[in-house]
């Protein structure tokens, strides 16, 4: 099916419901922000299944052993997760929602140990990078990066040493019974990660506003002037725009790009057929609710 | 010293010959590609400091114990490496030249091991994610994410255990006496990362053509499609965009943008102001070299 007949199929059968107790993976632990992230869009409901890689919860969804996967996108502090819109490119899955939660790192530890006892501290290279400027106080501190946050939690809980800590979230820390040695450590206190909800289907739940696409330009000048000139033409805002290398072509790149605006079945239908004419390769990620901002 | 005076005094004094013996630091360790962009950069001659983190480099050159630093920017297949755009930021460093080394990952092991013995691998997570369809073969090992790939042959090294591996260049394993048990593992046998030369000065090397700057633009609709339609009237090739999330204003984003073109002192003069007054930050990240892609 091309992709125009894919877009009125999904229109003509908006707004979808979500399933009563849908199978969910995430990539994460119990207790990691993914799993905050899958709790907070389900809202509860649905069986989750943790996953080690971003490649497991893609492959969870090929298998048809999950219906909906839960990945990071971008943190408002270190940028894009590149590797998610290359499985988005690989796989050719669809976004159907996003999700967003606060990043509140802490450091944390078994019982018996306090700031002075530390030697060795565990969390994914994010975490660190993200808490920089309190870990900078403490050079003697060995860092060790992990899988990730919640996962470096837990082994720290199972060695039960008072020389390891993690930095992970407080959820982590209640779930695998650490102390809090440290509260907020992250060194922005507006630190947001997206999230995207993404599934084998293309399908749109209620009040969709955020378009996601993909696509790739001939290296002429002027061809991305062009192209965002067409979502000018249409009145639409761009939210995102990144360029990514495209692989074996060196320095030739693929463009990622939201944008909200008054999106219909015909502005899309429209729309998409000028940027396909214009790019060499095209991709269309999803239409889905954007996050309330206000709820965080 | 605002910046057109800066970019006046940069022309005036240019081209800048690079110092006898610079002292150059760079983010990895022997056998890493960091080094290996270094001494290609710096033709064999200075003096080499390896450093543990980005943030050590731009240490090092804020406290004046090394001339230049040598950081990774873009991988052609993961992307861009935020944290060194953010430090650029936060320093106010330039960046003065730039190098692509090509990335053949092997799979290094002490001698006595074969793909049956190994259990555990070591590596940085870009290594991880770069040989993923490689890996894949063996579900069974467990990958164990590390700084950066040659400190993880220098760990598998001193281990000198047949359980263990590292993903690292034929290089890091010649340097630590490792056997090679799989060669240009990588999935993109096109895999290239642009590193870039930083300096606390703002100078300009013999022949410059790429310029990069970073500037954040006021949230409404069209602002981006008429800082683009600025180029397009120089008549200057934008080669990358990317925007990234703002600290504390989660979702208003800075972007770096690079071009290149006829670009004159003229050019400068022209164009920055126009761009000063359509952003509301603006930040003059370099002018140099770009890397002779047939050298690759």
């Amino acid at each position: 099916m091309n992709l125009l007949s894919a877009l009125e199929k999904a229109f003509s059968e908006s707004p979808q419901n979500l399933e009563e107790n849908p199978r969910v993976a995430y990539a994460g632990t119990r207790g990691s922000y993914g799993e905050e992230a899958s709790l907070s869009f389900f809202k509860g409901t649905g069986e989750l299944f943790p996953c080690k890689t971003f490649d497991d919860v893609f492959e969870a969804l090929n298998q048809g052993t999950s219906d909906y996967g839960v990945l990071p996108i971008e943190n408002s502090s270190t940028g894009s997760i590149s590797t998610v819109y290359d499985l988005l490119s690989k796989y050719q899955y669809y976004i159907v929602g996003e999700e967003e939660v606060r990043v509140r790192h802490c450091l944390l530890a078994p019982k018996g140990a306090n700031l002075q006892t530390i030697k060795e501290v565990y969390s994914h290279p994010q975490g660190f990078s993200q808490s920089q400027d309190f870990l900078n106080e403490y050079p003697q501190w060995q860092c060790i990066p992990y899988y990730n946050t919640a996962i470096g939690a837990a082994y720290v809980a199972q060695k039960n040493d008072p020389n390891l800590a993690a930095i992970a979230s407080k959820r982590a820390g209640e779930i695998y019974d650490l102390l809090v040695l440290a509260e907020d450590i992250n060194f922005s206190q507006t630190n947001v990660t997206r999230f995207v909800i993404i599934s084998r289907e293309l399908k749109f739940f209620k009040d969709p506003t955020r378009v996601s696409i993909a696509f790739h330009l001939p290296h002429r000048p002027g061809a991305l002037y062009e192209i965002i000139g067409v979502f000018s033409v249409f009145s639409l805002n761009l939210c995102k725009i990144e360029s990514r290398p495209l692989l074996n072509q060196n320095w030739e790149y693929l463009f990622f790009v939201d944008f909200t605006g008054n999106i219909s079945q015909n502005t899309l239908a429209n729309l998409i057929p000028i940027i396909q004419e214009k790019a060499d390769y095209f991709q269309f990620l999803g239409y889905y609710p954007q996050y309330d901002q206000t709820k965080i």
